[in-house]
């Protein structure tokens, strides 16, 4: 099975607290890596838990507020002074760009490699990056300033074959391929042999959904409905529903609640508050409503 | 004695590596605490080492490459955040400004203390602060970009009492003060006891330089004669002289021969190139040159 995972860089809200890290997280998907989210330190997070930061090519930055890019500039000037070539493409708030040639301007840095800058639509879902088997969308968050979550999709994966079957027959090679998509084998005698009956049927296509900052929204609730994985901010216990509110965050309850109604298998909570010293609460509080509930924790990869 | 000692928060140059991390210091004079510069991650830093930021008043921001300042607009978000009321006063390059401005027009952030912005000079020595007990200079440094240096001076010291003499003549209190400055008394009698030989002498002024990041240059060696400290940037080892000069650092027998010829004290190297995964060898070049040296380690306190 291809691989798709999380690894979460930082899980901290705004002011990092108890070796906490603010946001970012890098997504795997069968070895090509993605960044969500560029907090401050993110380079050296990257560099802790061993990933290199040239294997990745695509950035994607939910929002301006300081705990969520402040770590792109030294991120992209380390992957130049180590070489880099491969073009990098970064997604985010339009103005993400004018600070970045800012930096650059003043540091007087030429970058030897291209950044190809993607402007986000707060206003609506928009695809962002589309492969054979993989898409990513942002869409809208309902924040302070102008935020995005992101959703990766797979692509429709592929039947396998049941080698048992296909090695009796004596199939040979070449319509390997076409059974994979449906296509029936025919012999030479005109023999029909169905490929339902060679193949196994296709596993489901996998989702990831991120959502952070946000206030609790409808908006958004048909981005992520059924993501097989939710990261959720839950930078509150439900106590602190008012501060919630008026932050533009979301309780941990909340959290839960959302991905209940959009019948996620998985949910992730982060982007705690700096006031948590211990984090099991958060986590009780959402089980209670919806079970199949995590803590991201720094360093762990968790499976979509 | 006052106290007057320096904290090291990170040593890499550009890239950190080995878990060394982008130039940051604190100063302490007598519990009133400076930083200089403030390389991405410096306010995890300042908590790793239980430094609380809010004690920090003054910020010397030496040039615009990011290693040296990319942690500012996070130290002072969070600096906000924790409630600071007090003024924060913050002295760099004039662009400094621009950028922190730009920084909190799109995270939409109005901090709730006053920042007061001081330019520097990079033509020419400077004092950018002043008070009764120390002075703090910014010199001219030669890099690929505008960069200054800073020096610390502590003021004219107060002689202090021999307890055993003026307990014995039964000297008033009041009469302490003056005798500090250096004033004779002069009993009710008439008879004329010289302060020379009711108080021991002051202890010499001590004084703290600052060099990063800069080419060996002639221009700043009278600003930083006789520390008793010198931090001089050594990127590199003599080796690769040629890729100092070519990016305007230094070495590390550069480091020394300047620490020698200027009279410091004790020099202390740093700017560690990410090539050097083990910094002995710039050490011994150092030390065979200028053998009062040490390697700057994060975390460490250095007497001045």
């Amino acid at each position: 099975m291809l691989r798709f995972e999380v690894l979460i860089l930082g899980n901290s809200s705004a002011t990092p607290m108890f070796e906490r890290h603010p946001t970012s997280q890098v997504v795997n998907y069968n070895e090509q890596l993605f960044l969500i989210d560029c907090g401050e330190g993110t380079q050296m997070q990257l560099s802790k838990y061993g990933i290199k930061s040239n294997r990745i090519d695509h950035i994607f930055i939910s929002h301006l507020h300081g705990d969520h890019y402040l770590g792109l500039v030294g991120l992209v000037s380390s992957m130049h002074l180590v070489g880099r070539k491969a073009d990098l493409h970064i997604y985010g708030p339009a103005a993400l760009q004018e600070i970045l040639e800012l930096h650059f301007k003043y540091s007087e840095t030429v970058i030897r490699y291209n950044i190809i800058f993607h402007p986000t639509n707060p206003n609506q879902e928009e695809i962002l990056f589309e492969s054979r088997m993989l898409t990513v969308r942002s869409f809208p968050l309902i924040h302070r300033i102008a935020c995005t979550g992101f959703r990766f999709d797979e692509g429709k994966r592929a039947a396998s074959l049941r080698a048992d079957k296909v090695e009796a027959l004596k199939i040979p090679k070449v319509y390997f391929a076409a059974l994979k998509k449906g296509i029936d084998y025919v012999d030479p005698q005109g023999n029909v042999f169905a490929a339902s009956e060679l193949t196994l049927p296709a596993p489901a296509s996998r989702s990831y959904a991120f959502c952070s900052d946000t206030v609790r929204h409808p908006i958004y609730l048909s981005s992520i409905e059924g993501a097989d994985l939710l990261y959720h901010e839950s930078t509150f216990l439900h106590e602190m529903l008012d501060r919630a509110k008026e932050t533009f965050h979301t309780t941990s309850l909340e959290a839960a609640e959302i991905a209940k109604e959009t019948h996620v298998k998985k949910l992730l909570l982060g982007h705690y508050s700096a006031r948590y010293r211990t984090l099991q609460p958060l986590l009780e509080e959402a089980q209670a409503i919806f079970p199949n509930t995590e803590l991201s924790v720094e360093g762990k990869w968790f499976l979509v």
